[in-house]
């Protein structure tokens, strides 16, 4: 291991095996972190080039159980968002994909700091079952097309031990390691098609376009040489997505958007992440088929009881669906207004997040145990006209005691500018093995 | 921590605060390994600058205890190798100083890798006992003038635990790391003058002298810092200094160089860094009266008796001093015979130094025990002329199983010319706070 991290302090390339060596030997807890941690400061400095990183990639991959789905029929679909905030596009996209007869099979994870986790979310509905057996996975998916559910604490063992140490040694923002760790989670589970949700912006963790385009050139890469059909495309996170921001709130507003109704951004992108997905799948002929066939769902109400469907097979409380009141709920809802006219200049994707941490509705240790009624309404978005006094936000929560605050940070967040800006991208653009094209 | 590792990863200057935060909560065990190791390859990449190291050295000196020596009368002086082959300096210069009435104060340690350390040389004399109390210090070296002894556990404890980290982290090669280290052990000693012996060479960790400048300077300024006055020699380690590699050979050949014989490189190097000693005490107005001050204490044999002193003062055998044949002995001694005639063109310092600890001389892990007696005796010397089968060197052995791969290593080790080479350098110059003269 010595030799290991010399070489690459030095800037030599490591060999196919030295990195199957590490990988291998860390899992196992053969070599101690400290090594672990001075190699990982290596790379961040001298970087690992493309071999190097497929290597690394599919070490970790072996490092664990791979999860074969090759006995469900048709092209199997999976989506990864690099993480946003009021990023509620899985639990609409999912049952769209999946009502479209697509089968849509997604491993999620928790959602930590000030991103939300799409497993959090599932769990505001009663009994929500995130954790399946193998033979629960395999029904569920043959009789719905659709499965969201944990992935398993043995996909990329190798991944989450690394994973926890650069979290604490400020070795997570390198290309090769960021994109190693995403993939090999992604392709131990056997699906056709993934599509990465790149987000980009204040909010991300990617927040200039060069890093994001960078990044997903590394993953795209990754996934062909893998021979999985892997498209990124990059994503608009200035301001939060949608207009909820909190557990419970989110899965309300996803309802919304599969009903037809809910923030405009939030079904549009939808619809257009969703097209390139049933592209990738070879369900129609180009983005326009895929958006007709999506609208198609949406109007004749099928993504919504695809949505039905999922929560009663995974043993989770229908009702909840069928009336969203009564879904979890905080005591006190409190308006947040706005102390001059104008337009909204902009709203920091990343401090809303950090708001809505703040109330409770995420966690900042993995031990932490989430408040799923808490949260942000926003009510107004980027460009949207205001009026003195009028409401810029709904607070949800059940502790008053964060109120002042978080009204005070909201009010500084959200910037308000006497004129309207320009109208803001949703996508920025799309990355696949051929290239990158820039909207 | 986190922050402090992200900052000096970005290439920013830590503060006084993040430094003295590091140092002593890593010391206590407040900071794990792997973020220290995560800090340490940062700094390898990124370097520190001038406060930075002085402000490490600091830290870490007063992370342990300081050894307050100032009820001693006069100026004290101490002298430290950076690690050399064959390098009995300590042995012929503490007692030649202190028979000229300057105090001579060392603390020494314990050799690793392919270097001895004067204390292992030291306990190849029966009974000699390197662990002293502070009073038997303080009585010692008051009606001696010499002390050659273990420092105490508590001196610099950070850079202890921090050394065993960089060793195993590939953190070892900074500037900054070794010269703090170095200068933290020296300055927890409270000598007024400080000479710093730096090899340069194939044998040295400072394999050419731009690197030993760099290092030499960089401590001569965190000693001048200290008020102490400090000044770095920059020596010759390509070949071995002096003939015998190993402890009780060291020592035997330490006497005989008292006594006015011994290996010319090793008079003279001790004489020169003798003189300039005598110079920083202030004893002698110029390094020439100096030279002839000790060359004085070897005609007398002033030094050889302040040797035996030296070693009835702390308990040891002085018989064996006087007949140095009392000394451990090898079983065997193996000749080995060159296979061609010529000039000797290089000696690897470093190489021959392996062969030793092969032969049980040193030891590779700190808890390896030594065999006291073996090592190897050089016949010749860089531009010696040999004849075919004359003896190149002798190998001192209790183990016959390594002797004939050493045999081979010594023979490929020694490299024979037809011509004979260009005579080498002693002294390659001197580092003070004024700047740097190379000869």
């Amino acid at each position: 291991m010595y030799d290991i991290i010399k070489k690459k302090r030095d800037g030599q390339e490591l060999s196919t095996e030295e990195i199957y060596y590490v990988v291998e030997n860390y899992t196992k807890g053969n070599i101690p972190d400290y090594q672990m941690a001075a190699l990982l400061m290596a790379i961040y400095f001298n970087k690992m080039n493309e071999r190097e990183t497929l290597d690394l990639t599919k070490a970790m991959i072996n490092s664990g159980e791979k999860v074969d789905i090759s006995y469900i029929d048709g092209i199997k679909v999976d989506k990864h968002s690099t993480g946003g905030v009021g990023d509620t596009i899985t639990l609409i996209l999912g049952p769209m994909i999946a009502a479209t007869g697509v089968p849509f099979v997604k491993m999620s994870g928790r959602g930590l700091g000030h991103t939300g986790g799409t497993l959090d979310k599932l769990e505001s509905i009663e009994n929500f079952k995130v954790n399946l057996s193998r033979e629960e996975f395999i029904r569920i998916v043959n009789q719905t097309n659709i499965v969201i559910c944990s992935q398993t604490s043995n996909i990329a063992p190798a991944d989450k031990k690394m994973y926890s140490l650069r979290d604490v040694t400020a070795t997570v923002d390198n290309i090769s390691l960021i994109a190693s760790s995403i993939m090999s989670k992604k392709l131990a589970i056997g699906s056709d098609a993934i599509l990465l949700d790149v987000k980009v912006g204040k909010g991300a963790f990617m927040k200039d376009l060069d890093s994001a385009v960078e990044l997903s050139n590394e993953m795209v890469r990754i996934g062909s040489n893998y021979g999985r059909e892997t498209v990124a495309v990059l994503t608009n996170m200035d301001e939060p997505l949608g207009n909820a921001i909190g557990n419970s709130l989110e899965v309300k507003e996803a309802i919304d958007v599969l009903k037809g109704n809910g923030p405009k951004d939030l079904y549009d992108l939808s619809i257009e992440l969703g097209s390139i997905l049933l592209l990738m799948a070879k369900k129609v002929k180009n983005r326009n088929e895929g958006k007709e066939v999506l609208e198609e769902v949406i109007r004749t109400n099928k993504a919504y009881e695809k949505l039905i469907q999922l929560v009663r097979y995974q043993g989770g409380n229908v009702e909840q669906i069928k009336n969203p009141d009564l879904l979890p709920k905080a005591k006190y809802i409190i308006e947040v207004k706005s102390s001059k006219e104008g337009y909204i200049k902009s709203i920091d994707a990343e401090k809303i997040g950090l708001c809505a941490l703040k109330l409770g509705a995420g966690r900042e240790t993995m031990d932490y145990k989430i408040d799923l009624s808490a949260g942000i309404v926003l009510n107004k978005k980027i460009n949207d006209k205001i009026n003195k006094d009028e409401i810029l936000a709904y607070i949800h929560t059940n502790n008053l005691s964060k109120v002042t605050e978080v009204e005070e940070m909201i009010k500084d967040i959200i910037e308000i500018s006497d004129i309207k800006g320009e109208d803001k991208k949703l996508i920025y653009g799309i990355v696949t093995k051929e290239g990158v094209t820039l909207y």
